[in-house]
């Protein structure tokens, strides 16, 4: 990998990115030589940033730069060019933790906010492969040793007390982006706020139940503080089926510039309520009455193996090795130390399962009323059936978030999800 | 106040220190004319630190140098000096916060890792004062503003999660210090460790026991954990009745130099641990039976004093004006937001007292089985007397660390305490 500090920055179009590309000798290389007839393509669909793929006769890259602003809204909703750092510095902790689960880094330019990363070809985004119904039989595997070895190797339990303060300071900085969070997914879709949207009329009478209904802003309030106040791990911070790119053979997992040090459960939870929407949404994509009846069967034994798979390698992780100074093993020793420590052990995955599924909640709430909804229901044309199906997950949302403690295991959550999968909403006027 | 960095590291004695406060202008007129006529006196009893008293005809003042290494243990233990200048951040953050209750700064010069600060005179440091068996009608009011100030407005609910960043960042590099909590509280003594010492051969079995108690290792790992990765609030970091000056009219709190983002619940089990601690070490300073009962008595109420004025303190500053981004006011907007929310600052102050019997239990077991202990028992002569207080102490404190959800409120444990007092340990062999 290279690396650059130099220039001021600048947004860098085709002829530019073509340019400066050109100048960096090994990415000039790995493209081939005539840079003119490089293909410069700006692909972004994300919110945010410049995304371009360039491809010359020998090969190709994916170039991320981000804008002073978020992009969706343009210019009146500035957002710092330093996410661009942190994301770097994610990518990189991430690709040494998680080995070949993450786009490999080829070049990184501080000033010019731009990275610069292997190109995923014939990789989709995740969340349309689920929307078309596709089953992927590697990403259970590949995101759980993701989680767990991302989360495990930055946390208490495998670093130093010191390691740890080192690294929540140096992702401080990226406040920005988790005030994104912090608005977005903890508190605007439990209020009267401008740029919250729904399906109405259908979800009207739902939207202001939500709105009026205080045990669940108690609910969402805690998990709001737990976001900016544990810093347990390094998150990837926006770990939903939108960052993660897929083929049948593999996975990886990109875009990590809301990473911070916050709750695991709040990676583990974005997945299971990814995987929970394109359970719900998929009704509404039938072309003929339960055709989607195996995908739905694959995605809740996926939803339980994530979290089976995870806390499995997770635990494998501490018992083989925990050498952080949380749980020292020499308060443990001995057969009844082992033992009660294994005790601790599981009551310690108890309780990231339960902000698990709290935080799965949140990001389902928040994809169905806030500003940024998933293509999962948007792409459901008749907006009642949306509505329905966006009904049976906030239902369960609901119930994760304020009754959490009813869920002993994620069998729970999958066998009420499987419940709710033909409960038919009463939608009263809002 | 004055400042400089100039100056490259030196230890300032008794002539280099008069030379060095005569070349800052307003210091030195604070003092007096003469600086040859200057007392100068090295008034240290810390672990740590240097610390002198400096009088001239006019007035006085109290200089800090910090040493590179353990005052108590030599050069062999480094100690970084950056711990002044996180005792400097602290105690001015701390004297705006809390006006009048810590010294007044006068000047910092970080390169040095000096700091002069008003002389508090004719203060005592606390503890002697209830070895003493002296009452301080203040201190329940001083104390309760003081915890309530600086954790209210350092805490989520009073800041932003950006200047709640950028706090905890500030502090990150003080893990050395952090370190030494970490080891010597919440580590050696429940492990075979050479710097642990306790009153033997009484309580040979007792260490024994600790050792060998996995409950309460379970217990002291999870309040471990999250003393390392829950920074709810700047803590002092090391508030014992050592730390605290006093007059009977006046009350400063010193030497923060353990000042991190943390548990609260760390500096308010700081208080309840060391009034625990003088509270059954009362009687082994008996000179008659039952002289000190009407002390005695003062020190339990004061135990609940200090919660019960501190959680009014905070819970009043969170209803008048809670501008942090945690617990939003727009979610509970209305009479029925108002009633939830309320209901939920006394489940936030529940889980808080908590947390401070907890830490209390970890405070009080350190100063028995490690290395520092304090002389509320040390200066009990009888050793076997000293023994009788300590195991009635490590008693409760088990039970607190423990059973922590048996003690309902804090008349549970002042009543335990009660109960406690007149209780004979029996001493097996070790």
């Amino acid at each position: 990998m290279t690396g650059d500090r130099a220039g001021d920055y600048r947004i860098l179009h085709e002829a530019a990115l073509r340019d400066y590309l050109a100048g960096v000798p090994d990415l000039a290389a790995l493209l081939g030589a005539e840079p003119v007839s490089w293909s410069v393509t700006e692909v972004g669909d994300g919110n945010l940033n410049l995304v371009f793929i360039v491809k010359g006769d020998r090969g190709g890259v994916a170039v991320k730069q981000a804008l002073p602003y978020v992009r969706l809204v343009g210019e009146s909703w500035p957002l710092p060019l330093s996410r661009a750092h942190y994301e770097f510095l994610a990518l990189s902790r991430q690709g040494e933790l998680a080995p070949g689960l993450v786009p490999a880094l080829l070049h990184h330019n501080e000033r010019l906010a731009l990275t610069v990363m292997e190109l995923l070809e014939p990789h989709i985004i995740m969340r349309k492969g689920l929307v078309a119904g596709t089953h992927y039989p590697r990403f259970v595997d590949d995101i759980t040793t993701f989680m767990a070895q991302t989360l495990f190797f930055t946390s208490d339990l495998a670093l130093s007390a010191a390691e740890k303060k080192e690294g929540i300071a140096a992702f401080a900085g990226n406040h920005a982006l988790c005030k994104i969070t912090e608005d977005l997914i903890f508190t605007d879709p439990y209020r009267i706020a401008e740029q919250n949207r729904w399906t109405a009329p259908y979800l009207d009478g739902l939207a202001g139940a939500l709105r009026d209904d205080m045990e669940l802003h108690v609910a969402i309030s805690r998990l709001k503080l737990k976001f900016m106040a544990s810093p347990e791990a390094l998150l990837h911070g926006d770990l939903h089926t939108g960052s993660i790119m897929v083929t049948e053979r593999e996975m990886r997992v990109i875009d990590p510039e809301f990473a911070f040090y916050g709750p695991m459960g709040f990676d583990t939870g974005a997945v299971i309520a990814n995987l929970l929407m394109a359970y719900f949404a998929s009704a509404g994509h039938e072309r003929s009455p339960g055709e989607r009846r195996a995908f739905e069967a694959w995605v809740l034994e996926t939803v339980e193996k994530v979290w089976t798979e995870f806390a499995r390698k997770f635990l494998d992780l501490w018992r083989a090795g925990a050498v952080g100074d949380a749980y020292p093993a020499l308060l443990f020793a001995g057969e009844k130390g082992a033992t009660r420590l294994e005790a601790e052990r599981q009551a310690y995955m108890q309780r990231l399962f339960a902000d698990t599924i709290g935080f799965a909640a949140a990001k389902t709430i928040r994809r169905i009323f806030g500003l940024a909804h998933n293509i999962d229901f948007e792409l459901i044309e008749d907006p009642k059936k949306r509505a329905i199906g966006e009904a049976r997950a906030v239902r369960l949302a609901r119930a994760m978030m304020v009754d959490t403690g009813a869920f002993a295991g994620i069998a729970d959550v999958s066998g009420a999800a499987r419940k709710l999968r033909d409960w038919q909403p009463e939608f009263a006027a809002g």
